[in-house]
């Protein structure tokens, strides 16, 4: 059978959109359903790729196809393409399986020429109408079809206002636009050298050509290309029967969506402009009325369009967004698509839904996206006064939600600010783990440097504080406390807002809008709860963080850094005292001070979490991280270690590594100073122990292994590990259950996670060093690359926001597919920040991860888009 | 079928390795091919893995199978066991498939007990004889085999030649013996709690117990472990009938060689001792004469040897080491094995074989160790003078040869003291690029810090400069120019010898032996070129090493740095301002000055190779490398940049990275200065139109592009060589063939070889990254933690050094296959340091790349190592 290039309205449906593009389809869909479109052809996406197969030529089976259906909509109106007395015009659109701007959009009106305009005139009996609908096709034809520069165009029309002194372009009679009219042709003819199509049948081939063209267009190649759309989608060409909205006071024009998309209130809303064409109530030079005014003008029109839109919604099950016109009365359906909605509307409209029966809670949950879940959690700026906000800079949006405080520019004046009663924003250049007083102290963090897993990002994720990082702009004084941006300089106390879900920074104090979790929005999360299989835990180091995580729905951690723990005023002198020492014997003297610590932090952490699994992390950075920086810091040390501060220098000397990521760090640590893994193994099981006692409840610890690369390094530390489990549980005469296993975050790990696999209860992938290390990218150095290659359309996102599935991802199912191969049962989780990113949790789900592990305030993100993954999942069996 | 634990030497061959260890396999195949072997049996490793199996506990089948052939022992030698007047002495002896000590080793003389020791007085006429005899038995028994403490036997043994004033042992008589004899068995039955075992076949029950037992000994499971020799290979017993070389003056003992394994000459080499058992040749009490003197002494027994040696040569076909005894005249071989040799004498026997007929040349190819090449190829100390010299440290043997020198501590001193006709070793805490002019003036580098691969290391490889790194005992003082060792200090000047082969360093100046590449070793590697199929080539930077590596086989260059190009001191200060350029025009000024140093020096690198193929890489290491560090250096670039000394450091601190490594760098720098990448480009297609119209040869220039670590990185950076490759094309109006293809040294890059592949006409696999990556090894901060993990067994070897082919190797696999998937005939070669490093080659020919580049130097090691590997595949068929 020969291939169909072109499908009349009656004969395509809604699942056609490959073919005949959304709008395309949807006209067709609507027109099955015997709603009151106007007749019309798609010419198929095929007729468009054939046209770039064959050298960017029309295919004659293609023009053959279309006479042939323009003879059919001819017969069906009962009208003719140039017919001088009551001829067919008609509207050409384009219209891409995904909206796609860019591309040419609309011809309306055509058909006209010298003498079906008079017909039209006549017809309307509005002379003025027929040569203004003739001078703006020509114009618009001119323009995309004949691509005449507009100018040209545009300095007959307002040459002819000044000429006869018209202010607006309605002041301009009949005879005034055939002046024009006649003014416009010889344009046409100097600029192409023939003249301006006057056949009918000419004109629809050279625009449906026109369109097929601009799908080639620079512009939309860029668009295609920034948001990875195939070039071999091709474009589909709506031709449909004109209908006027602007013949007079019984006609108008529309668009409008079934509920409100702002709150998702169950009300039609919209605007109506009467007498008038489709593009005026876009062009916005008159105001358009609210909907409901419409059922004054129009009762019939309005009863028919509400109507109209309870079949719609019921047709589709899902908020609609439509134009229409009414022509002398009687409506007409020009579009109709799923519309775009806010968080709050989209919640809402879900909800109802369900509550009316037009979807199940499945369905329900898919309509959420889960980013929008990200805008429900946090404060966020009122929408109107971020509008008016004076803009100052803009970085990387690395936490979300937003904050106005005054700005401070380190710990000490973070913390007395805010002990002062002021909101403060900490500025910095970047922040390493001593500011973390500071951060928390900080209503938002705001950094020159750093990327979207820069310590600040990632500590400020953890908070749940809203964080712009990378904010190239800003030049930071930070010992003349002041930050200069363009020019301008900010001090100590000024007032700024940052907007940590945009990246914006604005000078000055915006009002905030509070966030609520419970209902509608707990209605879905509770849903999501129900359909999804992944568990989902929280990273967090400490009882409140996790306190805070449960009541996110967390189901367990995932992840404690152990490490975060030694940040207090009281331990960081200790453990700088740990890493300092010379011998295995100062390092005991040092671990021995720091294990009640760390215990009563564990009991704390159980103590929150109950049964809920916890999985700790034996320290994981590299030591000179840690190290005392000022004199004063290396002073104090000095007089707790009993080195001299010489000495101190000179061990910290030998610490300093060129690639810090790549250095000492993770299982290696716990290689070389077995006694550091020994001291946090005993602390992780006395607290287990202890908890379990007092609150009467069955506790199994997971202890982590991080950054191990290979059986036999793993094998080394698990056997320090197991060792002194075995020996607390003897000198206590109790046990309890516990798994032993590692994070899966070193390629090699991943490449040889078969035998790995022998030495592991547990795999938990680090997906941030897995990252860092698949692609060569230090996550602290390569922000700005990682820009640039989004720019360059090197890369599609971020890496270490969303998982590489073709790199990263492959390791990772290479893993779970070998891991489950030496052990069945191994426990499969990500505790990278891709935990929290919905796209790579739907890729833990699909290759078998049992949770995902995030940050808590992402942990209800991380829910919805398991439920997702899930549901999906079943529905494509 | 019952399986068979027992085998008399009649019964085995030397192919049965495995079951019956390396010596009864030996003892087997010379009993079968008619020398005179005194008769036994070997017990087989299997019966060795049962006895764990079972608990340590003796199978009773193996008891069994033990008399049996006990009972044809007897027959065959007409003697008992235990008969009081003929009576059948054995020894037993361990021999495990790999030679491994640790294990217990030989037990003489059982059979002994109070009846037949008067036997064997009798027989022998020599009462001493047989009293020491019977002493060293019970003393060996009572100390391997009951693990009675020896000091308890040398208390008796002390207190009785103290007693009767005896300075030597042999000063003790029969009687003195005799009491000792008595003692000896009361400080058994002390231990034990029972009398020393009389029976015979107890006694020798026993002692295949103890061998089996001693498999499993803490010194031989460390053996294994450090070894990597399987656990479950289980060790072998011999049982054979004694012979005496200690009845006089008509019996003796000797260890000889069928050549000389130091210099390969064609004639016995080795020592005899007249009337001594074999262990008295290793206790070294007596000097042993030289083999030669046997002829004088044992005219029969020495004619009857030196036929077996030809024998033996013939049937192995290759060096034997041989241990044999005389017993009143009758000569008895006791064990044969492969001799271990010298480098030099390896090459002279390998090559004399196949002159002699002996074996073919592929046979001789395989013989040499690939080690030994690189021994050849350097001068190395005097080997008498190095044992006598003072060793004061050890570091790491990083690049091989040995150099003795003056100290130096900088560049300056370096150079202006080899000037003035000094020859000097560089001492230094590590070095840097900007040492390279100190480095080629050394004979030899020390450093303080740094690995395998560490800048010192790599380069002095690629000078063939000997070069020890990581020698952590030296404080070194590069202000004061002083080096303290242990307490000692050595300043300018002084006299220092460092062997890089061994890693050792010396106070004081060792003669030296200077290499020949020609003769012998010269046939070898010519043999090794024609069975060989993948190609060797070698990283280099300048025409002079291009020029090298040629004369050392080199076939081209799989690495041309470009960056080492603009170490000169004219260079550098244009480099500079190239790198702190603040927009594209500054740098396009810095870099129109730098084309046309960069193309001379590609004219004459393919000057030096002809039709060679050259693979230039672009620009790869961080920019910041090459900063200015002195206000010196400031200054001379802030006259030449125009840009003031603070906006030079400004630039220079936006350029700091946290993990450099994992940075900006490699085709990163490409994609965001496409600038450079037009520079390197022009000057390399300039430079081979210009060779090969001067030399009217044809060039076909290969353009590296490092780093890539996806399609769509690749490619755009492809895309600016392309077009700057077709721009001067058609500046110049000629054209020549040239390929664009990338390194494989981001594990990302690995993954997706298939997408990379089509952008990449070859892939060079830069295994030191590639391995820094998947293991997450900094090379720069980890050589101790690798020494760590080596000592503990985590690794095998140094990654760095010896390819990982589990890990590393898995991705190198991969992308072999998938790269060849989307291009059938892509290019593949390996240019990191371990395409000179032999096990990695091999593994490089069996995935199937086409060739090995590595530093000029190492050329003909790898020359080797593929024939070897080429030979092995083909005999594996």
């Amino acid at each position: 059978m020969e291939k169909k290039y072109v499908y009349s309205f009656n004969e395509g449906s809604k699942d056609m959109k490959a073919i005949l593009g959304g709008k395309g389809a949807n006209l067709a869909e609507m027109t099955k359903i015997g709603l009151p479109v106007p007749f019309g052809f798609t010419v198929t996406t095929e007729a468009c790729n054939k046209y770039y197969e064959d050298g960017e030529k029309i295919d004659p089976a293609v023009v053959e196809e279309i006479k042939v259906k323009m003879a059919e909509l001819e017969k069906v109106m009962g009208k003719k393409f140039g017919d001088p007395t009551d001829p067919l015009l008609v509207s050409v659109r384009s219209g891409a399986p995904i909206s796609m701007p860019g591309m040419m959009d609309t011809i309306l009106n055509l058909g006209l020429n010298d003498e079906t305009v008079v017909a039209l005139a006549k017809l309307t009996n509005n002379d003025r109408f027929a040569y203004d609908s003739y001078r703006r096709f020509i114009q618009m034809f001119g323009d995309v079809v004949l691509q005449i520069s507009k100018k040209n165009f545009d300095e007959v029309f307002e040459g002819k206002k000044a000429e006869v002194g018209a202010e607006f372009d309605v002041d301009l009679t009949a005879d005034d636009l055939k002046d024009i009219i006649a003014k416009y042709k010889v344009v046409v003819k100097n600029a192409i050298g023939r003249e301006f199509p006057t056949e009918p049948e000419d004109q629809l081939m050279e625009a449906v050509t026109a369109v097929f063209r601009s799908w080639g267009n620079d512009r939309a190649i860029l668009y295609r290309r920034l948001n990875d759309i195939p070039n071999d989608l091709g474009t589909a060409v709506n031709v449909q029967t004109m209908v006027f909205g602007n013949k007079g006071d019984t006609s108008g024009t529309g668009v409008a969506f079934t509920r409100n998309p702002a709150t998702g209130e169950n009300k039609i809303y919209g605007e109506f402009l009467v007498n008038a064409q489709g593009e005026d109530v876009v062009a916005g030079i008159r105001t358009p009325s609210p909907i409901s005014e419409m059922e004054k003008s129009f009762p019939d029109a309005y009863k028919a369009f509400t109507h109209i839109c309870e079949v719609l919604e019921k047709h589709y099950t899902d908020l609609q967004d439509m134009e229409f016109t009414v022509e002398e009365g009687k409506l007409f359906m020009l579009q109709t698509r799923a519309g775009k909605r806010t968080a709050q509307a989209a919640v809402k409209v879900a909800v109802d839904m369900v509550d009316e029966g037009l979807i199940d809670r499945k369905t329900a949950v898919l309509r959420i996206e889960p980013a929008f879940v990200e805008h429900l959690m946090h404060p966020r700026f009122d929408e109107e006064e971020e509008k008016k906000a004076v803009k100052i800079a803009h970085g990387l949006a690395a936490s979300p939600g937003a904050a106005s405080g005054k700005i401070v520019f380190n710990v000490d004046q973070a913390v007395s600010m805010k002990e002062a009663g002021e909101k403060v924003v900490l500025v910095r250049m970047e922040t390493s783990p001593e500011d973390l007083a500071g951060m928390m102290s900080a209503e938002g963090i705001l950094t020159a440097r750093g990327g979207a897993t820069s310590h600040a990002a990632v500590v400020a994720r953890g908070m749940g504080k809203c964080c712009v990082t990378g904010c190239r702009e800003l030049i930071i004084d930070e010992d003349a406390s002041t930050v200069t941006v363009d020019g301008k300089t900010y001090g100590l106390g000024d007032w700024i807002s940052v907007n940590g879900s945009n990246g914006n920074v604005y000078e000055g104090k915006i009002d905030m809008v509070q966030p609520d979790l419970s209902g509608d929005f707990g209605k879905i999360m509770q849903w999501a709860d129900e359909f999804r299989t992944m568990k989902v835990r929280t990273n967090a180091d400490t009882p409140r963080d996790a306190q805070q995580a449960v009541e996110f729905g967390a189901e367990g951690i995932g992840l404690c850094r152990t490490e975060h723990m030694f940040f207090d005023d009281a331990r960081i002198p200790v453990f700088r005292q740990m890493i300092v020492a010379r011998s295995e014997e100062e390092r005991r003297v040092a671990l021995a001070k720091l294990l009640p610590f760390q215990q009563s932090d564990f009991e704390g952490i159980y103590r929150a979490m109950g049964e809920r699994p916890v999985n700790v992390r034996l320290l994981d950075p590299p030591l000179h991280e840690f190290l005392p920086k000022t004199e004063e810091e290396m002073e104090e040390l000095s007089k707790i270690s009993g080195l001299t501060v010489k000495e101190i220098k000179e061990q910290a000397a030998t610490l300093h590594e060129f690639n810090p990521m790549l250095g000492h760090r993770g299982l290696r640590l716990a290689v070389t100073y077995p006694e550091i893994a020994e001291m946090q193994t005993e602390a992780i099981i006395n607290a287990a122990l202890n908890v379990s006692k007092e609150l009467g409840i069955e506790i199994e610890p997971e202890i982590m292994i991080p950054l191990s690369g290979s059986e036999k390094e793993l094998a080394n530390v698990r056997e320090t590990v197991v060792k002194t489990v075995e020996r607390v549980f003897e000198e206590k005469g109790e046990r309890l259950p516990y798994l032993v296993g590692t994070m899966i975050e070193v390629p090699r790990a991943a490449l040889t996670a078969d035998e790995i696999a022998r030495q592991a209860e547990f795999f938990s992938f680090g997906t941030n060093d897995l990252t860092q290390m698949t692609f060569g990218f230090s996550r602290d150095d390569t922000a700005r690359l990682i820009e640039t290659y989004i720019d360059k359309n090197i890369l599609e996102n971020d890496p270490f926001k969303t998982l590489d599935q073709v790199g990263v991802g492959k390791l990772m199912k290479m893993a779970v597919e070998n891991g489950k191969k030496t052990r069945p049962n191994i426990r499969l989780g990500i505790c990278g920040e891709h935990g929290g990113d919905p796209k790579s949790v739907e890729f833990c789900h699909q290759i078998g991860l049992n949770y995902v592990s995030c940050s808590p305030f992402r942990v209800p993100v991380a829910r919805l888009a398991a439920a997702q993954a899930a549901i999906k999942e079943e529905r494509a069996k």
